[in-house]
């Protein structure tokens, strides 16, 4: 099929600042898009070519909404899963695939995934309501500390606690969840990997993620990651066979921990572009955006190294903010040689809300890591 | 003045592909845009928060509609300049200023801008209406072959004839023009510099231009260009020159010619993003759109030098073949290495109408370059 010239549609659930990155890349191609959300205000509105607004939970909404597309995409896994089966099953195009998302929408089914595949993750027991994991640690066949996940709906590190006692457990939701070992490990790393339609492969180097020592939310993630080229090569393999697995088609972000004996173990994973990958489109010959389309469209995919090293900084709302967001000191970040914002365009701000993202690229990794510390120290986003 | 957290509104004359690719850059950094265009299918159109139709060389529609913007700049030359004055004194302000623009605008004041200001330029004579070269040649002060240009309005190779022959003279239109001596050169040449409000200056590496045999349209743009460093730096100088005389804000295109004395003569300049740094998007650390945008709001500039050699192919129209656009072969120039498509969304192709440009990246210039050769061979913009 010949996209660059012809009627064909795309459609995409979830206009947030992924969609929106995501829509550069179809202006490139010259690439008819419609998308949906649920907000009137979201940041994909006017780079697309037709907006809806609805429920991406709701299964008539996206059910009518996919019917307009001949290939559908999501920024966001929180869709209603049922309609893109039906969507299948009609002829439209959905990628990634519902049995993709399917797995990865639940992580119990997520961990009984890797289990079934032999993917090395930490040891886990799933349990159908929060409040059961108290008898399991009263027969002492779990003990604290311990990290919760709710099965579904997780998102941005909310949805994820360290139990440590019983008070800690007692503020949890009472839904579908799963209990993981607390393994201790030396670092967090991901790996994207971009599989196309025909089943055309390529990964994403190995990148490095610093978080915030207290929020739980990424500060800096490093490509490529520092460790030994070795290990790079394992988590990269590691990340190959999820996606295999999955025989997903689209971009897969793989998250990993390096344990303290070296050995590579999946977190989590997301059928879309990532935060983790947000370097790329300063850093890499082919960003992730570009090569998630090139992946659902059967395209030849681009080549996923990187020109430069690359740091990216999430801007997040500073504590004791709420309202009108203000970005303090972004003149001086932007005198920096190689530093460049991207600002998603919300108007409030809150503590720790995503507002954006800054990269720093330079031919010397370590001068891009320093430069982004001095980023994060400058720049404040505040309410004014 | 803070642009990305306020009731800033940039407008932008003209929709076209190059406004379409500072659109991009304006979303990054969450800036509110008007765009003006004659046509209702302007390739903006949907890129933009609000936009306008009408005629650009109309001084009630710019003046009316540049009062609706805190800042205005232009992605093509030919604009109503004394609404843009009006502007000015009302307090908009204009980046590019009209002062700027209405020196290029008309090319018989650009000649004359560069004997003023001692920047070096081939041999010209101005004349009223074309049918004076007549009685020049006549009179045996001016000879075949020379170059004619119309002073206004020149756009694409347009406006721009290599005439031989008292015949060649008959099929010119009757108009303001320069007559210039047809200087051999070795190659033509291009540096775009950067200068914003407060005066800060960059500028890209010297680019070169490798030009269709015929249709005197710019095939190859080859990012540096081959040349002596001392070249490349001399002409660095020139283009410096011409944007300080000008006190120029925004980006300045300055073409020029090596000859074959290795000296430099300007040619002429464009004050917006041009098709000679298209490479930048893949190939710069600041891309031509994202540096305009920091140079008219008075942001720092960013780095203008390369991550990698780049090299563009402009996409046009093959010879025989008017009609709905299909592109040929755009697959499999998708599967070489380093190679990026960008299509500009016009459905009709023709003979020579460009449709789009190709980049191509690579670590070393010269496999970028036949790489460029291999896509120029594969590709072709055809009708079906």
């Amino acid at each position: 099929m010949n996209y660059f010239s012809s009627d064909f549609k795309l459609g995409i659930l979830g206009g947030g600042q992924l969609g929106k990155m995501l829509l550069y890349e179809t202006r490139k191609y010259d690439i008819h898009t419609l998308v949906l959300d649920p907000s009137e205000e979201a940041p994909c509105r006017i780079a697309c070519d037709e907006f809806f607004t609805g429920d991406l939970m709701d299964f008539d909404t996206v059910y009518n909404f996919g019917k307009k597309a001949d290939v559908l995409t999501f920024e966001i896994e929180h869709v209603n899963v049922e309609a893109l089966e039906k969507l299948e099953q009609d002829g439209v195009k959905v990628y990634p695939s519902s049995a993709s998302l399917k797995i990865i929408q639940n992580k119990a089914k997520q961990k009984l995934f890797y289990v079934d595949n032999n993917i090395p993750t930490a040891p886990f027991s799933r349990f159908a309501y929060t409040n059961e994991i108290l008898t399991a640690v009263k027969n002492e066949s779990l003990s604290f500390p311990f990290v919760w996940k709710s099965a579904q709906f997780g998102y941005d590190g909310q949805g994820v606690k360290i139990v440590k006692t019983y008070s800690d457990l007692d503020e949890l939701p009472n839904t579908e969840c799963i209990v993981e070992e607390l393994v201790p490990f030396k670092n967090e790393l991901a790996v994207i990997v971009a599989r196309n339609v025909s089943g055309e492969v390529k990964t994403y180097p190995l990148v490095e993620m610093e978080f915030h020592p207290t929020a739980n939310q990424v500060e800096y993630v490093i490509c490529p990651a520092r460790v030994d080229i070795e290990i790079a090569k394992k988590a990269q393999l590691v990340a190959l066979k999820v996606s295999a697995a999955l025989e997903h088609v689209g971009l897969l972000a793989v998250e990993m921990f390096l344990t303290q004996d070296n050995e590579i173990i999946v977190n989590e994973v997301a059928p879309r572009p990532h935060n983790s990958g947000h370097y790329s489109i300063e850093a890499s010959y082919t960003n992730q955006f570009e090569q998630h389309l090139r992946a659902i469209l059967d395209l030849p995919l681009g080549r996923a190294d990187s020109k430069v090293g690359g740091v990216m900084v999430n801007l997040v709302g500073s504590e004791g903010y709420t309202g009108n967001v203000f970005y303090e000191n972004i003149e001086d970040i932007m005198k920096i040689e190689g530093v460049t914002p991207h600002i998603y365009g919300k108007k409030q701000t809150k503590p720790f809300r995503k507002m954006g993202h800054v990269t720093i690229v330079h031919e010397e990794l370590d001068r891009a890591r320093e430069v982004a510390g001095e980023v994060k120290k400058l720049i404040k986003v505040i309410s004014k």
